[in-house]
């Protein structure tokens, strides 16, 4: 069984309105030291395939349903494997 | 400088229908390998803090803004550190 964790962002030429509303309200906060914020969202996939099977199963994943590759871009990472 | 990422998921306890229903497409897609699908938030935050000063910021901007605590919890890692 695997734990893998899929990360889904704009791609860096698309702006991100939410995280530039979200540094403007930190900073609102009085919290100066932050200089930028990028939102993004994740997902946290448990498959019971293994190695290689899980590369392919999350390109598919990925290319199917999760990412809209006109703005969007990802990467994943595994987070755990037993 | 440093990058933080702030990651917020749902509690344990609290039911996540986007996640829900990710499976039942990941599945209806054919992958029958995928069990379970958590979906979460993150945002990338660039202080000009270090050290203490990062856990502290950190702790201020999920408390005031990003979390919901009645439904929400977080975590978050420090990414780069110069």
């Amino acid at each position: 069984m695997t734990n893998v964790r899929i990360f889904v962002t704009y791609k860096p030429s698309v702006f991100d309105p939410q995280g530039e509303t979200i540094k403007e309200a930190i900073q609102s906060l009085g919290h100066d030291e932050v200089t930028a914020v990028k939102a993004g969202k994740f997902f946290d996939v448990t498959l019971t395939a293994t190695g290689e099977d899980v590369a392919r199963a999350v390109k598919e994943i990925a290319d199917q349903l999760l990412v809209n590759f006109n703005m969007e871009t990802y990467t994943y990472q595994v987070m755990e494997e037993a």
